[in-house]
């Protein structure tokens, strides 16, 4: 394969075919891909590149989902709090808020049965005669409430508009054009439906190369309110993978009776920051069987008629779980998913056991972007430098597009660009060789989640930055491009086997207090806070970013406050004075200028006797070292993602990894340049990640040194002799 | 009683007669006092002028201290946190970072009942085989501990070096003076002693007035680190007040074995910021009877003499509580203590059951202040205006001064200004008539502690600020100088009776989460949440600052969400949407210039639906307001004290109250200036609280305004027609 043909998947649609014959061309396209909204020109299946067929199983198909009502995609919902102001009832309205076209309260399956009404002032369930659900209001009637306790009502709602869909639709501002309902391809009629249909759809459509399954059965959790706003997003969320049928399932396997509050979780839906309870570990781990098992019948069919089948991943895609244990069984050939970054980059190109991945890139061809005036070659290019060194870390097999071919048609330039692109991806793929870079050592990311959220943590919506998670999503943003080996552990993997952190020369936990990525109660954890402690005190590394390890317990917020040399001051210690606060000089912070740049940063934190401050604002330190046995460990408020703090943690790594002395070694002497090695072809690569020219002095992998100057943007090849 | 004659004490000293005659004629005083490290002159002793007498009950007596070692005052102390790195022996000094010439290890009383090693990982006590101590070494020996555990030992001491007298000793570069040990006159012994000496001291001290109890037996904790500096101060701490004997009466009493973790508290000590355990109130309880029984046996010897008992508030305090229910039986005359800003001086003119009260106002006639080129007028001015505000609320019987008058004296500037504010004090104390001031309505204050903690909540060491606690002091200290009654109450007053919030027209809660001001657990309590709400619905107002109702529980952070409209976002519910960022002008912020000044001010506070936000900083909702049912709540991030936020409390205190109409009444346009009426005697005053003139628009009592101006620090009476 050349570096002027192949890896590269565009969009087309019925009135672009000379149009997409140019860019095939140009842009050395060996596959052709329709969209939500458009379709493929018959012309174009005879072209010598594979056909992508978008295929959803779960909607278009409007007819089928009026006639099987009771098998349209279901969801839990919560209402919001109300106080009971009276005595004699509270009536709460269980549809507001939400946006009435899209959900519909199940009352076909028993609502005694399938809904709860929670008194959350005591936390209590309703017994079921305290309360009753009247139709034509749609408003819960609770009898005869305690006075002033707060009440929530927990539903099954029928999602009767996909959410994706309507999203498109709004977005797009499309006209006359039918709200698709959901149906699920979990519950028995639809399967067999579903299977016929898609070995009937193969059957009619010979030309289809590759089945693009959009995605497969449960939406993520979205939620939109009465003026279809968003209301709830969480693109890792399980409340719309629920139906009575699937949770008589579940309960059955799981030995234990369901309850709503296992999925509703007091209004917090076991989102991705919530320490996941048991309950919901195993709905999730039951779902992912299912959703495996159904996943390979569908497979199947596209393998029994020769087509390879390939996944989105989003929209559909909750069960899945790309890194847990059932996905490799399932036979999928492909993943393809959209990349905003480089932590979103790993998270298709880091899944295990699929033949390729394919990164769809930004900008998608909407017209957001592509207006008369829009500038679609900035966004491209900062899209392409972003993810361009986690490419260079793990890269997709694949690049693509999405969207209206002939809006980017009208902008010459970004064509160009993409040109560029293609040809840029191509070579690096080329020159990596196919086998896995070099790397200094292994780090870890420790958490609630571990492997099944590799690259996933921190995140809400897909790529999106919070306030809240901006200053911890930049560790790894960071690491997506670092040349180490990233491994992420859970805190149950530890328990379980606490060697494996071993195998990690440094550990990171990053969160805020008592979330999932912090890990909240599991710090009560004797052996897994054992575990950490032996793992630094004979040499390994801990890095703790925001509030690591944080569980108020026992005199400490800190459960490794031992080992930080830091911890929170919540206002019980104020009496207790402090006397470490001045900053120090250190081989971390050797290259930052200026003030360093901890995004939210975090007050309160203050070192205890030993520990090195390296930085302190006000009495907050923000960043601290301290050595702990024969390991260390690095303390830091929070750092999101700017080359700077990037090189500022690849130091941290180095020196909690006790290997500061060989940090010249693949070296880039100006942070804005990142180095890679490939010890399967002998090459190693310099990239300029900014817009501006840069010069450095640069280290091989036996530490010789030479001067370089990159052109923006710039990507440079060597041999390593 | 003219305004140029009394309410006034003076110190003196040996060298000092002449002077002294002078200052007690320009100041008129009519008393003298001697002080720590000054002694009383014989010839002054027949002036027209009561002789305060500075007695110590616990120290200056080494003779008697070091015959009765088992005596010595004993305090209980935890090590650092120790892990244990090898499997073999953990041993732990258990004097590392303390002051050696101040504390010494009780090994004479039984260390295996009375010390404590705790393996801080599992939060269980170790088996008192598992751990010996080496006198020696002054280590705590742990036999095979669990590898990686954190290991904390806690211990009696002997207190060989009075805090206080070290302090003194140590501030005023004292030399050749002897340490003097402190003795415990709750022991059998020593009791017997004590008294018997006191009988002693005032057969022998026949001049004497009164006999100024510095202080009684238990002094607050203060702790000293290796280099004498403060290493663990509690205004409010009980570690100090424990021996064996003391807690074998105690185990007695409360009928359940006692747990050094009572009193140790994971090495917070019980300070004021914690939510008291039962056993901690248990034995708080036990210590005022037994304290008040003892302090009634002194001022009973007192009072035998004719002389009158007055206990200076400060230093030995621990157990007399002046709020709590014991006090009032010591029959005790007067109380005095050091005046530093409104609430500690309302902290000391509040107490009941006294004859008089007195304040020691700032500054002290130390050389840290009265040195060549020092500006002590500049302190006492501000000490003045901030304490006179809260003086015209309810009035200190007296005021008074410390030190060495010597110093003094070489100031002629600072004498006359004393003179100037001695007759100001009596004119205002005059023109109060010994009455209570108008108020427009009762204020409640709601914590952990309630009336016992009376102006006392957010103080660690006596009225100094800390960054963790000087945005919600604001909040008395604006109250410490409003017309409104001030109720201090405790969440126990209001679970055991409710209908306590409606004596009031707002209810005030502030704090930091899980702290003894803001609540923690106790927000778990139905009875209290309902109560407030109640409270709130009937028309109650609520005004919460920081963290009020803070308790992580069912889906809210905050318990009273729904009556606040605030909610903070830990990090569990980002996948919900928030839309209320707009900020309304509104009633309460009408005399705020420029940007509102919050202090520390609080992050991811965000507004539910109906609430209206008034300040907003980077989604960080600062103030909002909301109404409940009748009643209406206000929430604020923090108000440090300033003239310009101590208004802004007092307008959302009239706009909680729903009687915003009403504000024009006894108000100065101003908030520079207040106003107070006095219905005892039909005058009004209005000071200037700032250094400046200042002008206003001022409203009496029906509304009549007139435009008035005040030189600095100006204070004008006026008759109400």
């Amino acid at each position: 394969m050349s570096s002027h043909f192949g890896r590269v998947t565009v969009p087309t649609d019925v009135d672009m075919i000379e149009e997409t014959k140019e860019i095939v061309k140009r842009w050395g396209a060996d596959a052709l891909r329709d969209c939500d909204g458009t379709d493929m020109p018959e012309e174009l299946k005879s072209l010598p590149a594979k056909i992508y067929s978008t295929y959803y199983t779960t909607r278009k198909d409007n007819e089928w989902a009026k006639a099987n009502p009771g098998e349209i995609q279901q969801m839990y919902l919560m209402t919001e709090f109300y106080t009971a102001m009276e005595r004699e009832e509270l009536r709460i309205p269980v549809m507001k808020h939400l946006y009435k076209e899209q959900l519909k309260p199940n009352t076909i399956d028993d609502i005694k049965r399938w809904w709860e009404v929670i008194d959350r002032t005591t936390g209590e369930a309703l017994s079921t005669d305290c309360w009753s659900y009247e139709e034509e209001t749609m408003e819960a009637v609770i009898h005869k409430p305690l006075r002033y306790h707060d009440y929530t009502v927990s539903f099954l709602a029928f999602i009767m508009w996909d959410p994706v869909h309507m999203y498109n639709f709004l977005t797009n501002s499309w006209e006359n054009v039918e709200h698709q309902i959901t149906y699920d391809v979990r519950q028995p009629k639809t399967k067999e439906y579903v299977a016929e249909k898609l070995r009937r759809y193969l059957k009619n459509n010979p030309s289809t190369d590759v089945v693009r399954f959009t995605t497969f059965f449960h939406q993520f959790t979205l939620v939109f309110d009465e003026h279809a706003r968003e209301k709830f997003v969480d693109w890792f969320g399980y409340s719309a993978s629920v139906s009575p049928y699937i949770l008589e399932q579940f309960e059955k396997e799981v030995g234990y009776p369901f309850r709503p509050e296992y999925i509703i979780d007091q209004g917090y839906h076991n989102n991705t920051f919530r320490v996941p309870s048991k309950e919901f570990r195993d709905f999730q781990a039951f779902q992912q069987r299912e959703v495996a098992k159904l996943m390979k019948v569908l497979i199947d069919i596209c393998h029994e008629d020769e087509k390879e089948a390939m996944m989105f991943l989003g929209d559909h895609w909750i069960g899945t779980e790309p890194f847990g244990e059932y996905f490799k069984n399932t036979g999928l050939d492909a993943v393809v998913g959209s990349v905003g970054n480089g932590t979103t980059l790993r998270l298709i190109s880091d899944i295990p056991g699929v033949k390729y991945t394919e990164g769809r890139f930004l900008p998608y061809f909407f017209p957001d972007v592509f207006y008369e005036g829009g500038n679609p070659i900035k966004e491209a290019k900062e899209n392409w430098v972003t993810a361009r060194r986690a490419i260079l870390r793990k890269p997709v097999d694949r690049i693509g597009y999405g969207g209206y071919l002939k809006l980017a048609l009208q902008f010459p330039d970004f064509v160009q660009y993409i040109e560029d692109v293609c040809n840029e991806f191509r070579m690096l793929y080329d020159n990596m060789g196919g086998q896995v870079p070099y790397s200094h050592f292994k780090v870890g990311i420790l958490n609630a989640w571990g492997k099944v959220r590799s690259w996933g943590t921190h995140m809400v919506a897909h790529a999106k930055d919070y306030k809240q998670t901006y200053s911890y999503a930049g560790i790894l943003e960071g690491l997506s491009g670092m040349p180490f080996e990233v491994e992420f552990l859970s805190f149950e993997d530890v328990i379980a086997d606490p060697s494996v952190l071993k195998k990690c020369s440094v550990i990171i936990n990053v969160g805020d207090a008592y979330t999932a990525p912090s890990g909240g109660a599991y710090w009560e954890n004797e052996k897994l806070v054992c575990a950490l402690k032996e793992y630094v005190a004979e040499g390994g590394g801990f890095i703790g970013v925001g509030e690591p390890s944080a569980f108020q317990r026992e005199g400490r917020y800190f459960t490794l406050a031992n080992v930080l040399g830091v911890d929170k001051e919540i206002g019980f210690g104020l009496s207790t004075d402090k006397y470490n606060w001045e900053e120090h000089e250190h081989f971390i912070t050797e290259e930052c200028k200026g003030d360093i740049y901890f995004g939210e940063g975090m007050k309160n934190i203050y070192a205890l006797e030993e520990a090195e401050i390296l930085c302190c604002r006000e009495e907050n330190v923000q960043m601290a070292v301290h050595a702990f046995g024969k390991g260390r460990s690095v303390y830091i408020s929070g750092l999101p993602y700017s080359f700077e703090n990037s090189r500022l943690l690849y130091r941290a790594i180095f020196w909690a990894a006790g290997r500061e002395k060989e940090i010249h070694r693949w070296y880039s002497s100006n942070y804005n340049l990142e180095i890679n090695y490939y010890p399967a072809t002998g090459k190693y690569c310099l990239v300029n990640n900014t817009f501006t020219e840069q010069s450095a002095i640069i280290y091989d992998g036996n530490g010789n040194d030479r001067e370089v100057t990159l052109k923006e943007n710039e990507i440079i090849w060597y041999d390593f002799l």
